[in-house]
Parts: C-alpha cells; sequence; structure tokens
C-alpha cells in the first residue's frame, strides 16, 4: 500500500470532468423544480457539496495525493430522469484530478439524496464516471 | 438551509445497508484478483476507506446530523463484472444512517477506481443506492 | 490547558442562538439583491457553510467538546446596513452550544466576505455575539 | 456556485493582515492577566488555534481554494477594553490570503470566548476586518 | 475490515491514561524551561495538541468508534531526561478510550519534537503506553 | 507560537524516513501471522493508516506547515519481537517531511494497538524515531 511517487512527474495544466444521474420519479422531481423542499434549496446544497467534498478527496480516497485545485464548478441540474451532476476540476500540478471530479459528482449525489430521501428512499446514484481528462503524460483521455 | 431538529426523536436501533458496484472489464478485474495491482492491496484498501468515510459523513454531506456509529461493516469482493460493494452501518441514535451507508459505498467505489484507473479510465460507478434500512419512526424499508 | 470534565452533567436540551452582522456599502449590498454575485448564491452559501461550520466548532476551537449536535437553523438575510446572520443550535447533551452557535454565525460571515471580497475589501464582520442560551445547569440566559 | 478558475494566475509572495477584539469587562480581562483562567493559558490558546484554524480556511470557507500556506503569525494580547487579535499569514501562491488570516482571527476570539464564557457570557467579537494586504493582480490594500 | 458493533454495550464511564516520553540532550530541554525555543511555548503548544488529537482519533486509527469525549487533561513537564507525556481521557459511552489517549500522548510528543527539530533532529519518542483503563465490560486494567 | 515563515526557501526534493516497533508478546504476534485477528488484515489497515495520517500532519502537530506530498511508502512487517514500522515521505517543496514520516509511523503503530488491544491492552510503541532526512538548506542527516 503505497502513495505513488509523483515528484518527478512535471507541473502542467490537468482537467478532469465526471458526471453521475441521480434517478428519481416525477414527483420527486417537482419538489424541487417547485422549491417546495424542506430541508432547503436542493440544487445550491449540491453543488457547493461537489466543491467543498472535490478539496476533500485526499481524505476520503486513502491513496490520493494532495493537490493545489485552481478551479472547481459544479453544474446540477433538474432534468427529464433525474438530477443531472456534472464536476469540472482544474489544477496545475504533478498528478491528474480526476478522484476530485468524480468525488465532487459522489458529494452532490449524496446531497440530493439526503435533502430528499425522506419523500423517496429508493432514488438511485446511476453512472458515476470520468467524461473527460487532459493533461499530464497520458494526455486527453475522452469517454 | 437547516439541519432538521431531531431532538424529539427517540434513540434506536437503527441499521441501514448500501450497495454499488465498480464495472470493469475482464482484464483489470483479474488484476484484483490475481494481486498484479501496483498500487497494493485493492479490496483491503476499498473496506477500510468505506469505514473511515462512513464516519466522516457530516463534513461530505451538509445537512446530514453528526452520530456516534456503532459499527460499520464493508464487504467488498470481485464478481463476474466488476467490484461488488456492500456496506452496512449501525447505530443507536435519533436518526438513521442511510447516508453514512451512501457515503461508505462511494468511498470504497472512488478507492476501486482509484488504484485502477492507471488501467481503465472508463470503469463506471453503478447504481449507489440503498437496500434496506430499520429502525426509527418510519420502521424498516426494503428496496 | 484541558478540557474540562462534563461527564457528571445531565444530558438535557440545549439550544444558543448568536447573531452577526457583515456591514457593507450599498452597493455591494445590491449585488447580493440581484443575484449579480459572479462566485455565486451568497445568501444559500452563508447558510450551508454555518450549518457545516457549526458541526466542525471542536476542530477550530480547541478545548470545545464534540457533540451530537441535534438541529442547526441559519437564517441569512441582505438588510439595510448589510447581510444580517442569526444561528441557532439545538442539542441534548451534556453541555451547551454557544460556541457552534458563534462559529456558525461567524463561518457565514466569512462566506459571505469571501464572496464580495473582490468588490469591497473593507468590509467589516460586526459584533459576533450570543443573544439567547438555554438549558444545562446554569439555566436561561439572554442579551 | 463554483470555486474561481486562478490557474493562470501567478504564484506570487502574498501577505494578509487581519485584525479583531473581543471586548469584555475589566475583571475578566484580570483574570487573564493573572493567570487564574481555569481551563488554562487563553493567550497561548488563542495564537494555536489562529494558526490551526488558518490552515483549515478551505474548510470552513466553502469556495476557498487550498493554499500552501508559508507562514502564519498570530498575536493575542489582553489589552485596556478587551483581547486584542492579530493574524499574518503569508504564502507564495495563485490567490490571496485574506481569508485564511480573518478566519485565523475569528478562531482566536471564539477561544477566547470559549474559556472565559463561564464568567461572561456578554463577551463581543468586535470588528473582524481586514487591516492590509498585498501581493498579486491587485497589488496593495490598506484599511 | 470492520468498525466491531458496539450497540449492545453499555453507555458506562470510561478513563483511560496513557504516557510517553520524548528524550533529548540536556540543552535541548535546558531551552525548554528558559522559555528560549523560537517557535514559541512548547509545554503549552504540546498539551492542546494532545487534546485536540483526542478528538481527531477515529480520523487517525481507521477503526476506532466516534465517541463523545466528556474530558481531556494533558500533563506535559520538562523533566530530567526529556519531556514527559501523560494524557487522561473519559466519556460515557459504548467503548472506552485507551485510543484517544493514546493518540493525544503521540500528538503531545510530535508537537515537541516539532518545534524542536532544528535543534536536535536525534530525540526519540519513547514508550508510548497505556497505563490505566477503566469502565466497560472487561473492568479495569493497570500496567 | 508562530508557524515559521518558509516563503523564501527553495523548492527541493525532499524525503524522510522514520521507523518504530509496537513490542507485543509472541502469541499476539501469531494471530497476526495466521491472519487470526477478528478486526481485519492488520498490516495492511496499518500501511494504509500510515499514508493518510502523513498527509493529515498539519492538523495533528499544530505549527506543521501544510504540503504537497509527492510520495509515501509503509512498511509494516511482522519481525521477532513486534510489528516493526518504516515510513518514507517525499515532497518537493519549502519545508521537510520529517514530521510527516514521524506522524504516519504513530498512526500506523496506533492502528496495530486498536486491532489487538482486546488480545494484550500491555503492548508498547517504542522507539517512534527519524531515521533519515535529505534536502533542503540543512541537508542530510542520518541517524
Amino acid at each position: 500500500m503505497k502513495m505513488e511517487d509523483v515528484g518527478a512527474k512535471e507541473r502542467t495544466e490537468r482537467v478532469a470532468i465526471a458526471t453521475c444521474r441521480v434517478r428519481m420519479q416525477p414527483r420527486t422531481l417537482e419538489l424541487i423544480r417547485r422549491g417546495k423542499v424542506e430541508k432547503g434549496n436542493v440544487l445550491e446544497a449540491a453543488r457547493l457539496a461537489a466543491v467543498m467534498a472535490a478539496k476533500k478527496t485526499p481524505e476520503v480516497v486513502p491513496l490520493c495525493h494532495p493537490i493545489a485545485l485552481t478551479g472547481v464548478t459544479a453544474d446540477v441540474t433538474a432534468e427529464a430522469r433525474g438530477v443531472e451532476i456534472r464536476v469540472q476540476v482544474k489544477t496545475v500540478d504533478r498528478t491528474g484530478v480526476e478522484m476530485e471530479a468524480l468525488t465532487g459528482a459522489c458529494a452532490a449525489a449524496l446531497t440530493v439524496y439526503d435533502m430528499l430521501k425522506s419523500q423517496e428512499r429508493g432514488m438511485v446514484i446511476e453512472r458515476v464516471q470520468l467524461e473527460h481528462k487532459s493533461g499530464g503524460r497520458t494526455g486527453t483521455w475522452r469517454r
């Protein structure tokens, strides 16, 4: 068990984008759209949770390097089949930010679930996945 | 935005179980089975990540109550289509532990992804969902 | 230097309310009211920051006891002379939640400052103070 | 809601200084001066709390960037009308350290309050404000 | 890998005491005694570090339960052969606080080392050990 | 009390190695060797705890700088007189990583103790010490 040595890698700009969806029933989605969720503004809370969790990634994923993130953008929107989440993370460092984007996406999804679980315990967080990463030795990857 | 008042609820035993899967290609799974993953023991790391993240839930999910967890069990196994994760959390407190079980499951899945991402960036975390919860005012729920 | 022994105190319901204000110029306030702040929704971010920081109090204030908070409500509103903040914290535990309410109020104020500092670095966080506490051996206190 | 992209900014030396005061009654101040506070050394505890909280800023202020602080100095002294706090933070990074200085000042003030609250619940944390910042694109600012 | 289920255990008062020593050369000890350590007051910093780390035990020791500590006392003194550390932790909960006392003792020792390492890198943290524990099913244990 | 200003130091590669031992009775060691410890895989858990705690050093040791660690390797093995721990930490930064290596070693040792304490409360963590450090202004040091 070790945290891989990245000291010899170059500091370059790196970007990663992760997505997922919280699938829910139409009437649960309606509560969000109408701003009728008792615990508060679901979409704003999920965005903030994504940003904060991206910063906390090395505490959640044991072998992740601590990285100085330079930017995080979280898009969280109510769509046809549920809440769609897309988190973009940037850094200028020696290792990529895939895990930060994925962790941010999970946290946003968990926050959506938490604020609506009294309505619908059966909601499912679907397809947490990397969409894109660029920068670093291995270059650009797209799903 | 508020953390709901649960002071009037009773302290009772509460249990929650969450599951998810990290879907990956057969040759990636083989690396785990043969213990050939360079970063170390994937399944053990994922189990520990689940336990530690379950404890960190109130920092990851903004409106979650801090809860004194009494037990966490994490099953992480290499199965036919990927790594299957099942996290059970218990408490004797005023509010349920659904979020702790789901957060633990996400952290285990993210840890699996992290340790194998240099092999296969296209892995997908699928169907993070609650399977069971019991205890509290709303009683037992099963998927 | 010690964390006082509260083991002999009774578990009772305890409430604390803290307030403060972020004083700013009218045109900065206008940005909030019109939703024109580039970093996002200031009032929602401040509310969430208050809740999350209240939970983090024992990490910020060295001799505070870790407490199982049962509820946190954060009111953050744009008023005549600035943003007014009021945080109420509840618990059923052996020690009071004054520090949690005050820490939550500070975090909300710092968040407001952070999101608007590029507009007005001279903003001042004024009068962080306890308004009310009840429960416990010393009973009720009001400013 | 986003953490602003600072990847294109230059790494330069940046300094920020924040101040505040915990106003209290003369007899409470006397306890500090005579070293008669039961919980321990108030001024030393407040200094350490300032340093530790400055490092924790990105966890307290949701949209703050994680920054590699290069130095923190905390002055905490018993003066005529209360405890005066002054926190200086330095970095060599892409974004300023105003929030770190302000967060450190708040934590020192909260620590003073915590250690003396059994004596005087009415203490007030006054005028948490930035005094000076230098470095970065916007250059030097002084109150 | 699991966090053992303690839900069926009783909430009783539990105490644990741990000790250790940071062995150092006489001239290093002299710096502490004379208050000539550049980074500040070593003994006070170590005491506070012990209290804060005791609270952070479940984040440092992966399978530890989160516990509501009711009291922590840290004695840190300059003695003949080095700095002697003794940390007592109390709770009223379902599981013991041995790990909290030991973690507090380690943090105090590490803090002493950190503040003096520019003087003497060869200092050794010796005999971190449990001295006493009481409460719970297994009763009292003394070294 | 201050966190020393390292802004004028150069970013260079720095390495530190720390060791310690958890001394225990032969029959306790046997449990580890045979994989009969009820809480799980002791050696893997200790390795992971070392890596995670190394990242958490600035939260445990109050005056430590936050550092972007580039690599952590933890060796934890069952030897003749107990479990031997060796943690190597690397960075490319303005200050050394001695505290990160020592903190990682302590966390590994505490984890071993925690998982075996129901068998033998008298285990002792012995000789937590720096073995080697290189890089920076003061160059290489060896025990």
